[in-house]
Parts: structure tokens; sequence; C-alpha cells
């Protein structure tokens, strides 16, 4: 591997070891299971060493996953101004990711999931645990609900970035973000603060 | 390659030859586009040769997708029964296929269509052209409306069944098709025939 530059040189091998074993820990026994204790033991290396690479262990984990981006940082964008919105302004957020030079990092790291059950156990975990725990912790919900909320997100936040970025079905992938945050916007919110069954159903035009 | 069974034996040489020559024209120039005239000139055959192994051109770009079921055999139990539940019969008859032994075949078709560009156009012409315009021809919608919609069923279709068979992300991946279909079918529904911008938000709870 090239050696990396950045403000923790130290051992490239040392740190490559670290981020396969956090790869490895992270995709057997998920986000919240994976300790840094363990990582540091399938690496080799001690505990205190992974602190001194990675810093937390989201972030040695956003590390692990190659995320192009830090959901930590740019969350409370979208969370500001109350829940009412919350919807449309995280379908904002994410294309503007992905509209941007870090989307195709992003666009990589998709295609990867959906091809190799170890990325996407990864990426299950990334967006659980990274994305969507973190807004539904800021909403007043139904602790029960949580689950199934988060998975209906994820499935069409998951969709709309397949359909725009992968297949590229028009108009979806030329329409500006703002028109595409506006259509698919009160889906994600009824997913995370409205109804869940049919009594929730558009009004037929 | 094995000679295939069943009523069209046929020359398979003669037959495959159509069918790499249908993917290429269909993905080249589209489903409308794509003549059975210029197929038959693609795979150096009649055109009659091509209308007596595969029948209809519809029939032909479904054996070339190597679609395990026909659309066109099952939309019409989604559609019966007016349009005001549509979202929600066709989010069963969705994972009703994808549940079935026929979903293996549907499963590997979704991931090839999302590693590989020329499987990609293919399966957009085939959401496009053997479902949603079916659908949507149905429904009593502004022909201008149409592109948009389609493309936003298509979203949430394809992130239902990515989350669901790829990322298999719980809930969602165990719960029963009847549970998704009235979380997700009110989503559909909207994207038919919804207003289709903010004001069509779901009540926050």
């Amino acid at each position: 591997m090239a050696r990396r530059t950045g403000r923790r040189p130290g051992n490239p091998d040392t740190r490559e070891a670290i981020l396969t074993a956090a790869r490895q820990v992270f995709g057997e026994r998920g986000f919240d299971q994976a300790s840094v204790r363990a990582i540091a033991a399938a690496a080799g290396v001690d505990p205190a060493l992974v602190h001194h690479y990675f810093g937390t262990k989201d972030n040695l984990f956003l590390a692990a996953m190659d995320a192009p981006v830090d959901p930590g940082e740019l969350l409370p964008q979208a969370l500001a101004g109350g829940p009412e919105e919350v919807g449309e302004r995280l379908v904002r957020l994410v294309l503007g990711v992905w509209d941007s030079p870090a989307g195709v990092a992003a666009l990589a790291l998709l295609r990867s999931a959906l091809t190799n059950d170890w990325t996407a156990r990864l990426m299950r975990e990334f967006v659980t645990t990274q994305i969507i725990r973190r807004v539904l912790g800021q909403l007043d919900l139904d602790q029960a609900e949580l689950p199934v909320r988060s998975a209906l997100v994820a499935s069409q936040m998951a969709g709309l970035l397949v359909v725009r970025y992968i297949l590229r079905l028009a108009p979806l992938s030329t329409m500006a973000a703002d028109e595409v945050a506006a259509a698919v916007g009160p889906t994600i919110q009824r997913y995370l603060t409205g109804p869940l069954t049919a009594a929730a159903g558009a009004t037929s035009g």
C-alpha cells in the first residue's frame, strides 16, 4: 500500500492491519458489539494504538468503511430547524454529498455493498448507526417503531441513489436536488414521523 | 450452451444469436426504437425466424432479459379493483414474485443491473416499458407527469428490493409481505396518483 499523508502517518502496515481487523470485527459483531479492544486484539496491537491512529470508535468505523464524509458532521444541518420538514432536508443533504466530488467514492461504496455480502453488512451498520439512529434520536418517537422506520427510510434513500446514480433513470437522474427533495421528502417524512399504515396514503389526483 | 427443452427447440445457436442481438439492439436503442427487423439483421437471420422462436417483441425482450416472470400476465391482478389501493397491491405483487422460487433469478438480474451498465440499460427499459408504463396507462394521469412518476415508483421499488433482499436490513427483510405493503404502499400510491410536492407530506406523529 502507498504510504498515506496526513497528520497520523505512523506505520502504514499497522494502520492497514487495524483497518482490516476493524472491517472483520464490525462485520461479524455489528457496530455496537464491536469493541476497540477486540479490534486491537484481532490486529495484534495495543488498544491505545488504535485510539492513537483513529481516535473514537466512530472515526475508526468511518475509516474502515472508506466513508467519503462524516455523517456526524453533516447531519446537524438537516436536523436543525425542527422535525416538520426533516425528510426533505435529509434528501437534499444526501443528494448534496452524492452530487459533490465525494459522490464518486460514495457510489463505489454503494456498488460494493450491493455485490459483496461483507460490505453490505458494514454498509447496513453504517447507515443504521451513523445516520438513521442519529436522525431518529432527535425525534420524539415510540422506541419500538424505530427499527421499521429506520429500514423504511433506508429503502427509499437506497432506491433513490440506485435509480439516480446507478440505473440513471430519467428524469430522476437529471432533476435538480431541490426538485427531487420536494417529491421524495414527504416519503422520508412519513417513514420518520407519520403513521405507518395505508391510512397515511396519498390523496388520488 | 446446453440445448433448451420446451416447445421451440429449434437450433440453439440461432436462438442464442438472436438473444445476443436482441440484448445489443434493445440496449442501444431502447425497447420502443428496437425493431424485430433490426434485431434479425444484427443476428443475421430472417425476421420471420425471430417471430418463430420468440413470438412478439415483448416476449423476445423478456427472453433477452432472462426475466423470471411476465409482468404482462401478473399486472392485471394488481390493477383489477380500481386505482385507490393500487400502490399497496403492486408492492404485494412484487414481493410475491421475489419471495417465490422465481425470486432467485430476479435477484440475480437486479444484482447484474447494479454492476453492469449494459444490464442496467436493459433493466431500465424493462421496468419502464413492461411494468410502470402498463400501470400508469390504467390510471387517468397527466401525460407530462408520467416520466417523473415512473422514476419515483422505480426508486421506492428498487430500494425496497435492495434493502429486503440484498442488504437484508431487519425488520424489512423479515416482515410479512402484507405488512411491508401496508407501510410502503402509500408511497407508491402517492407517486402514482398523488400530488408530487411537499404538500402531500405526512402528518407528523
